[in-house]
Parts: C-alpha cells; sequence; structure tokens
C-alpha cells in the first residue's frame, strides 16, 4: 500500500500501527527511516479512519540508535560517503552556517512531526531503545515497555549530545534529575527503572505489549470524538510551554464554545443521557475549528 | 451571612469552607454557581481572618460536572433557552468573534480566580468530580481525595475538550503522559489511580476527609506568616510559567529584602530563637509589599 | 590550596568535593559562606581536571538555614551591625530601589551560579538541611540523602519567603502541589518523605553517602565526554523554560552537527564498535562549541 522500505504502516480497525523494520539491524535509524516516518504520520493525520497510532519493533529491538555503519564519520554528515544532508553548511573560512538546512537534527524533525500529530500516538516498547530509539519516543503521548525494554541515553558516551528536540522532552516527562541523571551517566537501564523514574507509563510482558498498546487505542477510538482528541492533544502538548493559565484558558474557551455548537457535543450529551455509544459525526479532516492552528508555525532558523 | 444559592461559605476557627450545594443534582455546575464560588474567593481574600479555604462538596458527590438539564443545547450557549451569557458572540456571517466576552469559558473563570487567591486552597474530594468538578480542582492548591472519589476527564466523550484552563495546569500536575491518557479516554478512575497519577496528594477514608483538610489548614492557620503565605502562594504558581530562575531571582530578591525588615520577619525570628510560638503582626489586607502585583493583569483578548 | 574559611574545596580522582564547614554553627549559612560556594564553581568549571562536584556539609547537619546570630536583624540586612550588603537600596522617601545590587538574594547568587556549571552537581545531604540548606540544593542536578537527613521549607514560619530561585526550582522538581505544601506548613521532614516527594533521587544509610556520591560521578568520569556533559547540563536545564521543542531543535542541531565532526564523537564511535574505554580528546576549556553560551547573559534589573 505504500512503499516504504524500513517501517510498514499498516490501518486495521482504526488503528494505525508504525513498525520499524529493519530487524537484521536492530531498526537502527538513518536518513531513509526518518523520512518514512514523517511521510507515514503525514499518512495517519489525513486518513480519517485512523483514530490512534501504535509505534513498535519489528524483532528483538525496538530501535539501537543511530546505524554506526559509517564507524567514526557516523555524526560527521559532511564527510560520510553516504551524506544524508546534501550540501554544506560549513563556509569557506571552516565557520558553520547554522540556519542551513543541513544543520538540522534528523532525529529532531521526526519528534517534531509527532509532536504535530492529530492522532493519540502509543509507543510499543518491545526491545532495546537507545540513543534516537529512546529520543524519539519523547514526542509520543503514552509509553508501554515490554518487560525485554532497554533504554538509554547514550549520548555523552559517544561524544554527543541529547537530540530530538529531548532537552525539552525528557525533563517535562520524568523531571529535571531524573532527566539529567541518565543522560550524564549514558548508562543502559531496563524497563523497571524506566517505569520507577516516568519514562513509561506501563510494563506489560512481551506478548502483552501489542495487546495492551491496542486496547488502548481501542477505547479511544470507541468513545471519543476525533476533533475533541486532535484538539486535546494539540492543547496539552502547546499549553506545556505556556507562561499562564490565561494562555489556556484563551484557548480552550475558543474551543469549547465552538465545539459546544456542534454536531459532535449534541451526540456527546444526548448518547450519555440516553446511555448509549455516542457515533460522533465529525471528522478531523472537515471538522477542526476555524481558530486551528493558533500558533505561528515554527520557524527554523 | 451571604446569599449565596447554589455553595455555602463559612468561616470557623480561621478557616473558610466553599461547600458546592446543590446534592440533588450531585453538585452540578452552573452559571450561578460559576458567580458564586468566584464571590466566595472574593471573600475569603479579603477577610484576614481566614487563613486557609478548604472547598467540598455536599452529599454523595463532589461535582458531577457541568448541568446536562439542557440536553443537547448544554454546551450550545446562544441557543439555550437560559442563555447564561447574553449577548452573542456570533456575527451576522456566521463567524465568530472570539474575543467577544460571551466565548469566555465559565469554568476557566473559576480556575483562574483560584489562581489568584491570597490564600492557600485545598480541595476535599469527596466523592465523584467530573468533568469541570475534575478540572476546577487544578487551581487548587492541594487535594486530598476521600476513598469514595472518582475522577474524569471525560470532554473527548462529549464532543468538547478540556476547560479551566487544565491544558495548563493539569500536565504539570500530573506530567504530560498521564493527562493525555486521561483526556484521551476520558474514562473514570478511582481514588487510587488518581494518587499514583499525581493528582492528589493524600487518600483517606470518607469519615476522615474534612478532618484531614482541616488539619492541614490548622498548621498554616498556627504557624505561619499571612503575608508570607501569600507572597508564597503567587511566587510559586507564577514562577511555574517562568523562563528562567532569573525570573525567581528579581521577585524573590524583592521579596526576601522587604519581607526581611518587616515585623513578621523579627517575630518569627525571635520566636524562634525563644522557642515560643510567632504572633505575626501583618495582615494580607495591609502588609502585602509594594511590588505586589509584578505581573501585568492578564488581559482576555 | 585555597584560603576558604567556611567550606573546603579538594579535588582527588576527577571529583572536586565543596564541604560546607561550620559544624559548629550547623554549617549555618553566611556572606562569607555564599562568596566562597561561589569562588568553588569557578574553580570547578575552570579545572579540565575535575569532571563532577559533590557538595555536602561537615558534621551533623548539611546546613541549617541562615546565621541566626543578628538575632531578630538577621534579615534586616541594611540595619545588621555587620550589614553583609554595603550601601543601602532605600531612598531617602523610604521607598526601596529593588534594581540595587544590594537587594539581591544571597542565596540566589549561589543557585544562579550552580545553575551556570559545567560539571555535574551532586548533592550529598548529610543531615538537617534548612532554609537556603534546604533550596542550594535546587539547582543541584542530583540529591543523595542520608537517612538521617531532614529538610525544610520554613520561610513563612520566619515571616520571610521562599528565596534562591527556589519558586522556579522547587515546582519542577517535585511538582507544585507538593512544593506548596511544603512551603505552605513550613514544617522540617524526613528523608522517606523528600523521597516520596521527589526531592531526593535516592537515600542511603549516613555511611554510604559519600561512597553512592563518588560512584555516581565515577560513572560519569570514567565513560562521558567533558564538552557532552558540560551542552547537556546547560541544554536541559535551559530548555526547562523554554516554550516549544522547536527552541531545543534548534540548539540541539548546532550541537549535534557540531560534535559529531570533532574527535570526541569519532571516538565515541570507535571505542564502542571496538569495545573498549574511550579516551574522549576534548576539554571544557578548549572545546565548547563557538555557539556556546546560546542565551543571553542574565540581567539584574
Amino acid at each position: 500500500m505504500t512503499d516504504f522500505t524500513q517501517i510498514r504502516y499498516a490501518v486495521a480497525d482504526g488503528i494505525a500501527t508504525i513498525t520499524l523494520d529493519r530487524p537484521a539491524k536492530l531498526n537502527a535509524f538513518t536518513g531513509t527511516m526518518m523520512a518514512e516516518l514523517i511521510a507515514a504520520f503525514d499518512l495517519s493525520d489525513a486518513d480519517d479512519a485512523v483514530r490512534a497510532v501504535v509505534v513498535t519493533g519489528e524483532g528483538r529491538a525496538f530501535c539501537a540508535g543511530a546505524d554506526l555503519s559509517e564507524g567514526a564519520k557516523t555524526f560527521d554528515y559532511d564527510n560520510r560517503p553516504d551524506n544524508p544532508r546534501g550540501a554544506s553548511p560549513v563556509r569557506e573560512d571552516g565557520s558553520i552556517d547554522y540556519s542551513h538546512d543541513a544543520v538540522r537534527d534528523g532525529g529532531g524533525r521526526v519528534t517534531l512531526r509527532i509532536f504535530e500529530s492529530l492522532k493519540p500516538v502509543i509507543g510499543a516498547i518491545n526491545g532495546p531503545a537507545v540513543g534516537i530509539g529512546a529520543t524519539m519516543q519523547l514526542a509520543m503521548d503514552i509509553r508501554i515497555a515490554s518487560e525485554d525494554a532497554k533504554f538509554g541515553f547514550v549520548f555523552a558516551r559517544r561524544g554527543i549530545v541529547p537530540e530530538a528536540a529531548s532537552s525539552w522532552f525528557l525533563p517535562r516527562i520524568v523531571g529535571i534529575a531524573q532527566a539529567l541523571e541518565w543522560c550524564f551517566s549514558g548508562r543502559v537501564f531496563g524497563a523497571d527503572e524506566a517505569f520507577a523514574g516516568g519514562l513509561v507509563g506501563h510494563v506489560v510482558p512481551a506478548d502483552a505489549l501489542l495487546d495492551t498498546a491496542y486496547a488502548m487505542a481501542r477505547e479511544i477510538a470507541d468513545n471519543t470524538a476525533p476533533v475533541s482528541v486532535a484538539l486535546t492533544r494539540q492543547m496539552m502538548w502547546r499549553m506545556l510551554g505556556a507562561a499562564s493559565p490565561m494562555d489556556a484558558h484563551r484557548i480552550d474557551s475558543r474551543a469549547i464554545y465552538s465545539r459546544g455548537r456542534s454536531g459532535d457535543a449534541r451526540e456527546g450529551v444526548v448518547s450519555f443521557l440516553e446511555k448509549r455509544p455516542a457515533v460522533f459525526p465529525e471528522t478531523v479532516s472537515e471538522g477542526m475549528p476555524d481558530f486551528y492552528p493558533w500558533w505561528d508555525a515554527a520557524k527554523y532558523s
């Protein structure tokens, strides 16, 4: 159905599953995988039949991190034979033009795309998740770990730094002290520590992982209004960076006012009073309110 | 003492109790209740005899959410026969004037008023707290739940969105992942899950609920300086949205300098050295420092 | 090696230890201690041999708070016989010039200096930590408590307010509800409550305290690149106040791009592939990238 080569994308019963699919390489991350992940979230957002997205890995790993097959040049993009970023941002005098598009971190392109998602995103972490394999999860809404999962923010052991906007996401999810403790040591840790530290919300046996993720997606798909969920997702994530509750009040007032007049709100109340399942009429592709998006598109410069 | 009709307001021993008081309707929220809650916090702020506020519900519920007696028109304010918001913000061409005062969410008016409180606010959650019954608590400082309490961020099941500025408050209290998980599913959950997720700080048997809340209020009233507590409350909440610790340093330097010269500071140190209870001379009505408030009054536009 | 009088500063095996050293006064905080702490972090940042900093207290306390030997004038800086702040910010008409340098809170000068540290800072809290003894820890990255530790945000009991920028730090570390509960009551609590509330990440027997702190410092020193750690520390703390993940993406893209070309990144990947310990060539004193610092130096005005 799509011509992805390093991931799979499939939709069933209202749920899209994105599977990292380079099992022989422990699903190591590449420029191709980056582009395919972004394209997959474009598909899930555009398809009203998709109510939630589950992301998992094929084989025994979730994602082992950056593909290290370029060895010492792995992170030296300009000088890799397969330079995945094209033209160089290095000026003739050796200085770097940091506004150049080739400077942009690929992991961040993925997490910023997930951040924009209109559908809930559930990470089903089936095995080792290291480097970008750990940080790409942070823009997902809910993380469920198999007992076999492992996590590592190993950047300082590789001579680089946490990426994929994880310096924004990680302290907000696990707290600044836990974030620093994991990133300073760079050590790999198990699912129990990830749960105790707040990185994952649930730990389940390996054979229950996808069932748990799908059950959570199912509950959303069966009971809630798609436009409500899309707005809720963007409101919560965006207001996490807002200075004041007045910022939220400005937007949720608009949302309550405009959604309150909608067919979804009528159906939501009437179905509740009639004690029957709701059948919400509106779709994300047609029904997002006129004030959405309420933020200026983020600029990279 | 006051002519409230849907809440009760009473002061005893330095503690104000606000009781949601529509038990036959499970204390369902209305425009009248909104106005009365705001007025009650005006009273508690203005009364130097009040050192803390406890909010609870009469009967078996805390607050079952919006009053649904208008059925399908519940959230369609313009078209409700009892239109609680007056003039319509809908223009002749059908577009909405989002700067119109009638757009403003009533739940947000309440939480923003609680946010401004000069006295600590303790929620004593005695039973089901759903919709605005759940979100109105978020601007309170401390939440204590009875074992009978239930919580539900049910908005997406009603075709609307989380309101009352909860997109700002909730992720800051319980973390973004837990906030999204509860708001996406819209399901109702018990006190134990609320405690595990960080929504409430304490769970106690039903018959110990008010005693626990009053004991906490008592400890504040008996031991601390009113102006110190009022400043502390505003400093903590306001700095939760500040960009840098330097923002806090600017304000707490002013506060330490001006409070350090006060009779309260003299009494605080001397009573400690003399190992006797402090009797703080200053009041909130007279003693707030000249730099308070240090923020621009929030604008709605 | 240094002429400190109220602290000790010692470096061994890549770890600097700063010891609050007024045991007869329970390490009570003074203007001298403030200046010495700031100077000690200048030393640790400037010394490439230092990979991490451990802060602890001599004797049975960590820090009992402000030195109260001036009694009622303790916080009335202008009128103390030993006025530690020099010229008065009080104008002839009795108003306060809040932009005057003498207004600046001494605790905040310390925490803002720790905030700037290029080396990880581990608090080893050996005993009572009250007032500034509690708040000075908040800019440290990791807090380990002895079972004998006690904590108290006692400001409201002394007629003053939480200082040292703690209104920014504390709610981000322990959540707004826990922060307010501790600051409103001003009571002193033990290591177990501090751990349950998220104030400390670890509680250990008293005789294991320093070993635990040094083991954590050791893991960083033995495995990670100094420049990576310094950048990671500043990225995480700074992005804790940033509005959007795009802010992080702008900076981590620069960091990944420039560090990816470094000798550290080459060594990090190659040593990993060769399954041997890394020997990172670059130092903080020479190797910080040209875009550091990426923030405007904070202004006090």
